[in-house]
This record gives C-alpha cells, structure tokens and sequence, in this order.
C-alpha cells in the first residue's frame, strides 16, 4: 500500500470535536429545544419543501430568509448572513479575521470550539480565564484588548456551557477599548431575553451570531445567522462556502421564522422550568447550581463523573464536563420538558442519598 | 461609528465567487441536472422527512447514509464521509493537507474553487498549466511532484470546465511517483462510466471526490462524498463541522441513493443528447467544441461575450468563461432536457447567421 503524507502539523494529537450524545430516553446533554415543531407548522413545512425544485443550486445569500430576519431586527439585507448552523459562522470568522499571524482573544471556559476553530486556522489563542464564579474578568479583558494585538473576541451570551450572560455595559466598553471584530455570541438568547443589537447602529466591530437551533427547534436543520454591518458581512462573504445553506433548509427556515410567535409558549416553559430545577437543586445537600440565563444549569459536586453514569442508567443524558479544564466536577443539564426535568432531579436526589447511605455504611 | 480593523491580509481584493446565475428560461450554466427527482421519489423524500425530528442534532457523520454508500462501492463505512456539497469537502482538504508552508498543485484551467481554498488557508498554490487542448501535462505533473514539495493535488476527472477525463493510469503512475494527497474530483463520474475507485486498494494517498448535485439532481440539498483509506478520512473528521450534514439532507439523500436506479434513464438521456449537441456544434461554422465525458460541452467561439448575451435575451442561460485566464472565447453549456438544447442550438445558430449577415453588409 502507498503511504500517504502526514496532514498539516496543527492537526497532530487534535480530537475531533464530540457531542458525546448517547441513546436516551430524556435528552439533557445538547441543549436542544425539547419539542419539536408543531403540527401545523410541520404540515407548513412539508408544504414549502413540496415547492423547492432539488435539481437547482440554492439561492447563495438564502436572501428571502435574509429579508425576513432583517426586517425583524430593523435592519437591512446587508446586515444578515446566514450560515450552515452557528458553527460555519463562527468558522467564517476565524477565516476572516485570524491566520497566521493573528490573535483571538478566548474567554474560558466556554464553548470549545472557538479555539478549535483558532487552531485550524493557524490564529494564536489568548486566554483571559473566568473568575471562579464563571463571571467575566472585566477588567482584564479591557486591558488586554489595550495591547492592541487582538484581531478578535468572542464574548459569548448567556456563556456556553456556565450560564450567565454578559452586561451590556460591558460589551459596549469593549467595543469602544478597542477595533477588533467583537462577536456576540447569542446563541440562547431568546432564553435571557438580551441582546446587543442595539450597539450594532454605532460599533463597525460588533457581530452578533444567532441560530435555530435552539428557541426554533431547528437543531437537525442546521441554521445560523450574522448581524452586523455590511464592511463586516461582506469580508464574511469572501469565506464562505457559496452555496452553504441548502434550498430546503432555507425553506424550512422561511417557515419557522415566520410562526416564530408560535414558540414563545415552549421559550416561557423552558424560562419557568429553569427556575424550579434550579430552586430543586439548591434544596440538593452538596450541589453547586450556578445562576443560569439560558436553557440549562451547570452544577458542580463530589463524584461529578459517577452521578452522569447513575442518570444515564436511568436514562437520563446529561453533559458530563467533570473533566474538561475550568470545569471539575461539573455536569450540565439542557432544560427539558416537566416530566424530563422531574426524572433528573429525582436521579440526582436518589444518586445523593444512595451516595450518604455508602458512606454511612462505610462508616460503621 | 467605531471602525472595525481589517480582516486577514489573504482576503483583500478577493472576490467572492459567482456562480452568475441569472433568471432564464433554459438554466444550461451551472451542471445541473435538468430534471428535478421523479414524483415517486418526491413522495418517498416526504414520507422520510415527516419522520425526522427536527429538533434534535443530526447523526455527525451521517452513518445511515455512510453504510449505504460504502455498501454500493465495496467498502467500509470507515471509507466514506458525507460533507455539505463537495465544497466542504474540498475545503476540509485544503485545511487538513494544506495551510501555512505547504503546497498545492492545480491543473488550469479548472474549477476555480481549488485555488480559492488554498488561498483562503494559506497554501502556495503551484500551477501545472494544461496543454492547448486542455489534455493534461502529465509528464509536466510526474515532474512537479518528483521534487517532493507537493502536499496535495487535485485532478478532476471529467475535468470542470473543459470536459474530459483524466486517464487511469496516469493518475496511478501519479499516486506512485508521490506520497502527497491526490484528489480525483469525480463529480461528473456518472457521466464519464469511469472511476478510480479500484486504485483505493492500492494507494492510501488517493481520496476520491463525488457529489449527489449532478447525476442525482440534488444542487439544492448539498450532499457530496469522499471515498478514501481510513487515516484519510480521520483527519478529514478532525477539520470538518461536526453537524455539517443536516438531518434533512441526510434523509433526502438516503431515498435518492435507495432509489439511484431510477436515475439511470435521465443519466443515459443527457449521455445521448450530448452526442447530439456535439454533433450540432461541430456543424457551426467558426465553433470549437471541445470533447466532453460529462454533462456540458466547452465551446469556443469569436465573440463569445456577445453570443452570451444573444443566448441569454432568448432565455438560455450558459456560463461565460470568456474572459477566465486559458478560457478565452469559451462558453460552457450544460446538457438540457432535448427542448433546452435545440434551444440552445437554435440560439447560438441565429447569432452566427446574423452576425455573418452583418460583416457581409458592412462589407457592401
């Protein structure tokens, strides 16, 4: 057999990017919507797809989508770019404004794929660590930024997987400390109810990132979408794969966004869900639940891996960070329906009491 | 307004690539195929769909999808990876096997896509032009390889825009005389009859490319494939996007590929009619055609950005190479149903005939 080449040299020891999504009966781990679309939103759908000629290259700009978004937002066309989910998006930034020679500023822990992304575009990655309550180093940020030598910044909003969401105070500063592209990643904003668009009518440097994936039950279809300045679109327009976003994506997104009003009552749910599993958790002896403004909770405590595998045999998939840097002992919990959420907590209070019980026997 | 910097230097003067595709009547400029999927299989594509959860992630790698493919072509599941449309696929190569201090050796006048990508992940782009008739120089090739400098190449076979294949043992004595990665685009195998699938055995350095958007008439949903040795696929897994399949795709091209039979006949058409439309073109006076193994023919002509035009008033869109570097005077025109190309022939014969009566007037 011929041998083939080593890849480039960034790629040595890398480990492809795993969702670790297992088969369950309550999917907790993704952060996904946990219901679908509706019915009548679903015949809608089968309808629009009915009319997409396949044989045809998609419109490359999805511009029928595009316009609605704009319109939504009180923007332009120019304004919008949507992308194959978040994911190509944030990608396209790292091909625009990192490289070789380039700097990307990351505030961890957050979520890993930003300096995955740095990685295989050859940016160097700069870390300014959370404080330990996952809260954002202002101060260090901004100074940092001062240096001048950072091409990009992702502030990410409510933080993946810690919870919070930025000030707006904050992300207008940074966005006046310095030019660099700062994106706004709101992947789960409709869960804070935030957002920073406003900033966009004075910040050249702001992008704002979104998706469908999440709020919109769209996770399998795969939508994402920009907001920013037309300077800003455009560079990402030269990086992009011309026709990512395929016809019949864009037709179930055209759908989805026009009865986004349809989704308000399951974004509420998940909202007053997230308060009673949290007002649940801090009833749990040794658990950490850290404040959340999006539709999951990451806690942390003693035997962080066993308890992921004591919910999984019960079926119950939640998403074990217990070993990833920042993250000791931390698992995840993706908000899902009533009956979901009840299976977990019961999970984990059974997995506590067991755990006392061992140990009291021990003790004896 | 707060200024952003510039993006990366490599993008400046860029422009994003066009496709140039304009309303018509007889869409002969983008290699579509001209009919859509048959209604049975529409029908099945729906029934499939209606069962997919769309709030949910995808499967990463599309393994339903993968087994179906590795099955039809003797192979492993661990040989085949699903990307969105080729162009992932061939940017997932330019950034494993290329990038900052590696090289890449193109074959012009080609797709324009190639050199694109390597510019965008910084990888020396080396030329190998092809001869006059757009044959390739192979012994130009054997030679540029033996230096050792070459990380990966790409021979596209039917070669985009010019028509021909390459032959199989010039691509052997390629996968013998280097260790660097060798793509074969084989798009438009389908239309050729050949493949080097069965060199895959023998050459861990061969990577096949193929896509579901000609034969299969599915440019709108963006599925395209690599077929290659195991390691080859695990560093494409370590550059891809992990979702970059859609669960909607990956369903449509399940059906497709479960019913690939019944796109024989449209297959065998378009092979037919190309022998039809080269015919007719060999009779026009001042007309270059050149052979083609796929499903366009490459022409070329005086006045070729004029006969564009002509062509395009009357409803018949082809592509304008007329001004591409190597592709002076040479227009493109997909194979239509039978009605789009007489169409196409009527078109491009009026404008000969007209433009003769007028130099034979402007001589009077």
């Amino acid at each position: 057999m011929n041998k083939v080449r080593a890849s480039a040299p960034q790629l040595e020891g890398l480990v492809p990017y795993d969702p670790k999504y297992l088969p369950a009966e309550a999917y907790l781990s993704a952060n996904e919507n946990p219901r679908d679309v509706d019915d009548e939103v679903r015949a809608a759908i089968a309808r629009r797809i009915a009319q997409v000629p396949l044989n045809r290259y998609p419109d490359p700009l999805a511009n029928r989508l595009r316009d609605l978004i704009a319109e939504a937002n009180g923007l332009d066309r120019a304004n919008v770019l949507l992308g194959n989910g978040g994911d190509e998006l944030l990608f396209d930034v790292a091909l625009a404004w990192g490289g070789p020679g380039r700097s990307f500023l990351d505030l961890p822990p957050t979520f890993s794929v930003y300096a995955a992304n740095a990685r295989l575009t050859n940016t160097r990655c700069v870390d300014v660590p959370r404080r330990a309550d996952f809260s954002i180093d202002e101060a260090a940020v901004l100074e940092r930024v001062g240096k001048g030598d950072i091409d990009f910044v992702i502030v990410t909003s409510p933080n993946n997987p810690t919870g919070q969401r930025a000030s707006t105070a904050f992300i207008e500063e940074l966005l006046d400390a310095t030019d660099a592209l700062v994106l706004v990643d709101e992947a789960y904003f409709e869960f804070s109810r935030a957002t920073v668009r406003p900033l966009l009518a004075t910040h050249e440097n702001l992008a704002i990132l979104r998706t469908f994936s999440k709020a919109f039950s769209l996770a399998g279809v795969r939508l994402g979408y920009v907001l920013a300045n037309a300077p800003v679109i455009e560079e990402l327009c030269k990086v992009r794969q011309p026709y990512s976003v395929d016809a019949v994506s864009q037709a179930i997104g055209e759908v989805v966004f026009e009865n986004r009003a349809r989704f308000e009552p399951g974004i509420r749910e998940i909202i007053e869900e997230r308060g009673r599993v949290m007002e649940a958790l801090r009833t749990l002896p040794g658990v950490t639940a850290y404040p959340s403004d999006s539709n999951w909770i990451l806690f942390s405590m003693e035997d962080a891996g066993a308890a992921w595998q004591y919910l999984y045999d019960r079926g119950v998939l939640v998403r074990d960070f217990s070993s990833a840097p920042m993250l000791e002992g931390c698992l995840r919990a993706t908000i899902g329906t009533p009956e979901q959420n009840d299976a977990f907590i019961r999970g984990l209070r059974d997995f506590l009491s067991e755990s006392r019980e061992r140990r009291a026997r021990a003790m004896q």
